[in-house]
């Protein structure tokens, strides 16, 4: 089996070296990331700058090219020109530093990569990690649920031709896994986003930040299922179109 | 009816300023844009650096506003602080040099505008022109298009509530408007989507360009409207979760 791994934190994060280094016992893992963080970078492409990449040493086994872009760029140009030749099985992004839950996937450079790879016509998995100041070692535990779960679908690939999944694991600092939960999107709000500010020289600016909003969440959610210890795992669309409007929307 | 118009090309771009200066004949018209050209800057918003924001000129009675942002960045920064106590009715990201048809809305900046409205509860349309080395008097008559279609849904704006539409109208240059059609997205891929070049330098480096590949469109999309000359708008949901696929994704 061989799987390209990439993520939205960067080529040097913790997370995506505990990722190749828990896979690469079943599969060629072939890694091609971001050379810096790309974080709530969306669906971007880089169209009007050139990519530069450059292969580095990464972790015994493991072949790793670094892109001077985007999560998305990373996947497009991994499979049509680094790594031509080699039929890849299977898209894996992550691990977030951080969850990517609810709205938040709209934002996300980590689920984009996952998305360009099913555009690649590949089965992909986005892989996030609901923690703070995380330590190695708790990415390396995800690694081995991610491995889990690989094997799993492995067999069963065929269910992964039309949809992204979006694996969230809970914090497991104190905690134990309770499950695996097939979940859907939930509902994600920030309030307060902006900070304005002044800088050095007295002018004005503005810092997106902001705390999320509680919300009382359906049980079937993917925001429930994590803070119950669950892992949740969400199928999400790639076509956008919103089907039962089509009819309702003609008022010409 | 206050109206917010954003897009992707840049507050200096024709597409905007034919779009506020068609639509300030029936509304208030607030522009909040980037400040530069963010095409396919798909959903991307900023976290890490700070946003400045500037009150400019743009045409007689607009207020007008640039960002040094993305079109969600704008969208998003304009609603909650820049015009704070103005009620949004509708968001207008647009007029797009070029088409955003099929799997392109993936990555639009002037789809995520929109979307953004969306997620801050208001109604929104994406607008894009399919042309090519466009000129301002194109635009303007595509203004009048859109000032059509917005007054025909001001008075439903309830069915806009949970989905974005994205509207493209073809190439008028040479052809009449056909009339109006409801789509679902068309499918578009690139073939050679990367050019590899060499740098003054002797170093390599990778330009993504590529090719449209053609395929047969079912007559009901978007591709397929355009081209027969229609004004093509397609519902696009927010809510990414495959609803049908949760079930059959429980092999654990």
């Amino acid at each position: 089996m061989n799987i390209l791994i990439t993520n939205d934190d960067g080529i040097r994060a913790k997370g995506i070296y505990e990722l190749a280094n828990a896979i690469k016992n079943i599969a060629n893992v072939y890694v091609v990331a971001p050379d810096s963080e790309k974080s709530a970078i969306g669906h971007a492409i880089t169209m009007h700058t050139p990519l530069r990449v450059e292969e580095i040493d990464f972790c015994e086994g493991v072949k790793a090219y670094s892109v001077s872009g985007t999560p998305a760029d990373c996947v497009k140009l991994g499979i049509e020109v680094i790594l031509r030749g080699i039929n890849i099985d299977l898209v894996l992004s992550g691990i977030n530093n951080g969850p990517n839950l609810g709205t938040d996937v709209i934002y996300s450079g980590t689920v984009s990569g996952a998305i360009e790879g099913l555009i690649q016509n590949k089965p992909a998995m986005a892989i996030s990690y609901v923690g703070k100041n995380i330590l190695s070692e708790e990415y390396r535990k995800c690694g081995k649920y991610i491995l889990e779960i690989v094997n799993k679908y492995k067999k069963r690939l065929d269910l992964l031709k039309d949809c992204v999944i979006n694996i969230n694991i809970p914090n497991i600092k104190d905690n134990n896994i309770e499950g695996i939960k097939i979940t859907k999107l939930g509902v994600r709000k920030y309030e307060n986003a902006f900070e304005e500010r002044i800088d050095p020289f007295g002018n004005k600016y503005y810092w997106m930040g902001g705390k999320i909003r509680e919300f009382l969440q359906d049980e079937d959610s993917d925001i429930a299922a994590v803070e119950q210890g669950y892992i949740s795992i969400t199928p999400l669309y790639t076509d956008l179109t919103y089907y039962d409007k089509i009819g309702n929307l003609n008022i010409f």
